[in-house]
């Protein structure tokens, strides 16, 4: 029915066109002058939209005083509700996915302990609380919690530079204040609803400064992998390759380096295969855990520490221990907790949101990014108290956990009590496990972070974004961690005073067999209409650009007039301005086009607008811009507004 | 003849438009594929309307190199250009307005210089040396130069805080030192062609931050107006009146209120006479100086100093000595210099622009805001090694410059050599003038910063706006100069940040007798499609706003899915997205589109693209993005695509 009456109406149009055009007066609707916006409103409608664009409130709407506290306990801790869903049928994914990242997580945390200058068993710690709170507050149910690479990296880079990871107890004093204000900063920012600020790192500026990171990762294991005892503490790559080739001689340990490169060409292959059949997924998943099994076995038998290859040698057996008063929250140590807290715990974030977007786009279903983030926060901040640190979701085991067919986060719990079992019973079994094992299983973890598919993607896209991507990168390889991150945070902020200083504007000519009006430059065959210059002005006008765009229409005008010239064509009569894509303009903004209708005026070219929207349409009449102009000289389209000038153009 | 052709091409299209709808096949024309733009040629196009957007090489184009040199030259000093073409009949006009203004600046200058704690005759010399630079090699006509009320006690408030003004050497060396780094400042801005950073402080906040400063100077006045001897160094109106309140009792001395009350009365009465009558705009020009006159005698004759009338006492007869060596260029106090420098050099460049490009607009010539600020900087640059503090474009000055008729820049010269005699001739003759006639003069002379009409109509015009108007204006009177400039900086900032990262979207209906489609809440005559939902997203899609576009997006397609229930009509079949104002993508964006078109297919809605622009279509292809959405779904409007695909609706 719809469609007839769409076809309908257009004939109709197409005709009465016709039919007015004929007396020479085509159909021309007026511009829309919408009544005054209430202020009130206005300012609620702004507030909306910056902190509660996604409305969270909507299902307390019209609910009874109990149902709303049921609701609000809810949304706090969306267990109670899926849980109450929850079936037995489900499970069996859950289960299976939890035993699977649990095998993965287990060497991993070792391993990731390390690259922070901790003792392992925080590392399992941190995969035990964390998960769990994230269960009954998180509303993602694929993403998988623990420590990380990339964090654990920061978190360690940064933390020494404070404190010698030697002075092992005021280390991890230091580190469990970093990790309760990583929480206090996830859990503001959620509450807060300033989760936006973390969209202001780019996609393109992540991806840069997790393939750095990856390469500096892997450097680091270089020490474990070839057996390396005096090793640098930077992490730039010269700085390593230094060091790597002044212990070339006497330094490398030949069977921990045949244990190393064995273990990491098996797991890259494991990796190879899980890659090329999505239904092998587990092979990469538990060859870690194998790889560890393997290798520490071979150890206890040869005894091959006793010839140099660094062993484990000690987990500390037990469930967290309590670690609320090793906090500081006051002094020096608080200060310095507090700004590395918030660096970690923004990265953190960083990396829990992307991947919670990423399975709630494939599944379909919402995830409040605000709510995500007061869960992840308390994650943390209840695991500084239990000796966690920062712990997010993992990338890799997220993959795994989606691909092992889980369906909630049960799957977490799962593995939580898998590194419970873990921490009770079979620490002890790890003391012969060789570090070389845990260099190859992180290499072969972070290998996934160098995305080259999407630097070439980027490189195709944006070049722009490449830059960004390429400065975090190679600020991270050749500088630091932290050096990586403030190259891609300012060149992101280059490209945004980019786009609020210098917009686009374009001359539009008219496209043939339409009324159509469009960029020259992307249709050749649009055409000029003689006398009249139509520009586009293809941002909001504000303080930040309003000189520039004044002075970019004098300019254009200018052009067009030393082309007309050339070509003696008759004079420029009207301006049109097309303000479609024109949203909002400020007190600066009109007077901008204050000052540019007085030049127009001096060179007696008549200035038109066409389009302008509510809010500009709004403030023009507000600063009695509109009346200056003329209302006649205000019109819907430019279409519009060349039928009704054409007459009145002078030969 | 291009009238006829227009019309003639529209009724064509009309016609045919007509018959292709009787054959159920509207015309469409297909959207623009360009070539894709070479990669250099696209970074030389972002760099050139980034830096040289006005295009000041145009000149030099297809020029030998003599003549290019010599319009080099010319560039950097365009008095050998206009100097060349000055006529005498020019002169008249320069002559009055330079004499005028001289008269007007003299007195100023006296109190301005008190007001940067400084000895009266810095702020003669600062209207010698700098007007000759600027008359040299500034390119603005009608501007005024020397030094300005603002910026004097922006200066005098940074400066007092380093060191206190009693120590009168060390004081006047870390003025040097700062006028030395703002005109640095200044310089480097143009030369890097950084200029736009100046528009970073919106008209807004620059009306509230001068409305405030009126108020702080007006309020320091008191000071000289009343005859106290003990006055409180702070500058916010609590601390001020708690001063004049304490010394009510004896503090006061009434010769010097009654001198400083008549003559302010006086000098407003002139200040509105010449309001009035725009001819009489000599009227409040001379006022001044007759007042000081007027008043130096009556104290010379009734020798009201000995009854604790403050007078001048002293001003150093001679020309500007040279004061290079009294420039910190190491240490401390150059840290402190080059601090202060900065923010001064900026404000001194914003009042500066803005009249410049005020009066520019006025008699239409072309200023470019660079080159001004290498002509504002290097004027500074000598000005600090000529004993002169901050100078720059004067509000007040220049309009009377202006209404006096100036034709170029010879009148400051005359103005510069006015103040050379008065510096060589008259200045002992200044020693009986009461302070309390400069405090008179200075706050007739700040009273026009304060401009309610201005605020008024900010208020109108945008609520935001006002925000960083009355922050910045309560910032001032409040707290001091720099929290006041602090806020201005931050709102800006913010609404910079809101608009980058929270764009607007609106819904479109087809507008009735036409193929339109605008906004349905602009024109509430406008008609949804049944089936279809058109959005028009109003920004380029960054990595800063891409997440919210895509929820917002979602979300408006689940409000009218719930309208739809309600009203039991057919299911949404079409997310129709108008990206006319999308100007640019980036990979971000691109993602975000993906992620939405995923989400779509789970909900078996199509996504279809209207009117991409050229860099939005190019980046699409580059992503593979427009084979995945299919080129059948991108068209070149609204009202093409839907008389496309309304035949494919489902009923």
């Amino acid at each position: 029915m719809s469609s007839n009456r769409i076809a309908d109406t257009d004939i109709a149009s197409g005709a009465s066109s016709r039919r007015h055009a004929d007396n020479n007066s085509t159909y021309i609707h007026k511009v829309g002058v919408p009544p005054k916006p209430n202020l009130l409103k206005e300012i609620k409608f702004t507030l909306k939209e910056t902190f509660f664009h996604d409305d969270p409130l909507r299902p307390f709407k019209d609910q009874t005083v109990s149902k709303k506290l049921m609701l609000g306990i809810q949304a706090i801790f969306p267990i109670l509700d899926w849980g109450r869903r929850y079936k037995l049928s489900m499970f069996k994914g859950d289960l299976i996915a939890g035993l699977t990242i649990a095998s993965l997580c287990i060497p991993q945390d070792i391993g990731y302990a390390k690259l922070a200058y901790m003792d392992p068993q925080f590392g399992l710690y941190s995969s035990f609380v964390p998960p769990l709170i994230y269960a009954a507050m998180g509303s993602s149910r694929d993403i998988a919690i623990g420590p990380v690479a990339v964090v654990s990296l920061l978190l360690g880079s940064l933390l020494q530079a404070e404190i010698d990871p030697k002075h092992k107890h005021e280390y991890e004093r230091l580190a469990f204040t970093a990790t309760f204000f990583a929480g206090l900063t996830q859990f503001v920012l959620g509450f807060f609803r300033l989760g936006f600020l973390i969209d202001f790192l780019s996609h393109a500026a992540i991806v840069g400064f997790m393939a750095g990171a990856a390469i500096t990762i892997s450097l680091q294991q270089l020490k474990g992998l070839l057996g390396i005892k005096t090793f640098t503490k930077k992490t730039d790559i010269v700085s390593v390759m230094r060091s790597v080739w002044t212990n070339a001689h006497h330094g490398w340990n030949w069977q921990t380096v045949l244990i190393g490169v064995t273990f990491l060409i098996f797991l890259l292959l494991a990796k190879h295969i899980g890659k090329k059949n999505k239904k092998l997924f587990w092979v990469p998943a538990i060859a870690p855990l194998i790889s560890v099994i393997i290798s520490t076995f071979c150890v206890y038998i040869t005894r091959a520490d006793k010839d140099g290859v660094a062993i484990v040698k000690h987990i500390e057996r037990g469930i967290n221990p309590p670690s609320l008063n090793e906090i500081h929250f006051t002094g020096n140590y608080m200060t310095k907790g507090f700004r590395i807290g918030v660096v970690a715990g923004m990265i953190a974030l960083t990396e829990a949101v992307a991947i919670g977007r990423t399975f709630a786009a494939m599944k379909d279903y919402h995830l409040d990014g605000n709510k995500e983030m007061i869960a992840l926060g308390t994650m943390n901040i209840v695991g500084s108290m239990t000796s966690c640190y920062v712990a997010t979701g993992s990338f890799s085991r997220s993959a795994v956990n989606f691909m092992a067919g889980c369906n909630t986060a049960v799957s977490n719990i799962v593995m939580s009590i898998v590194v419970l079992l873990t921490l009770l019973v079979i620490t002890p079994l790890f003391k012969y496990t060789p570090n070389a094992i845990l260099a190859s299983i992180i290499i072969s973890a972070v290998v996934g972070l160098l995305d080259y598919d999407a630097m070439i993607l980027i490189w195709k896209i944006d070049k722009f974004d490449f830059v960004a991507c390429m400065g975090a990168f190679f600020g991270v390889v050749f500088g630091s961690v932290e050096i990586g991150l403030l190259i891609a945070v300012i060149i992101s902020f280059a490209k945004i005073l980019l786009q609020v200083t210098r917009p686009r504007t374009a001359v539009l000519g008219k496209i043939p067999r339409t009324t159509v009006y469009r960029n020259i430059q992307q249709y050749p065959e649009a055409k000029k209409v003689p006398g009249v210059v139509i520009v586009r002005v293809d941002s909001a006008i504000y303080f930040s650009n309003s000189n520039y765009i004044r002075e970019r229409l004098l300019r254009l005008l200018s052009d067009e007039e030393e082309q007309l010239k050339e070509n003696s064509l008759p004079r420029i009569q009207y301006l049109i301005v097309e303000m479609s894509p024109v949203t909002d303009i400020d007190t600066s903004g009109i007077h901008a086009l204050e000052d540019l209708y007085k030049t127009l005026q001096k060179r007696e070219i008549q200035l038109v607008l066409a389009n302008p929207g509510q809010a500009v349409l709004d403030k023009l009449h507000a600063s009695d811009f509109a009346n200056t102009v003329g209302d006649d000289k205000i019109f819907l389209t430019v279409g519009d507004a060349i039928t009704t000038l054409a007459p009145r153009l002078e030969p």
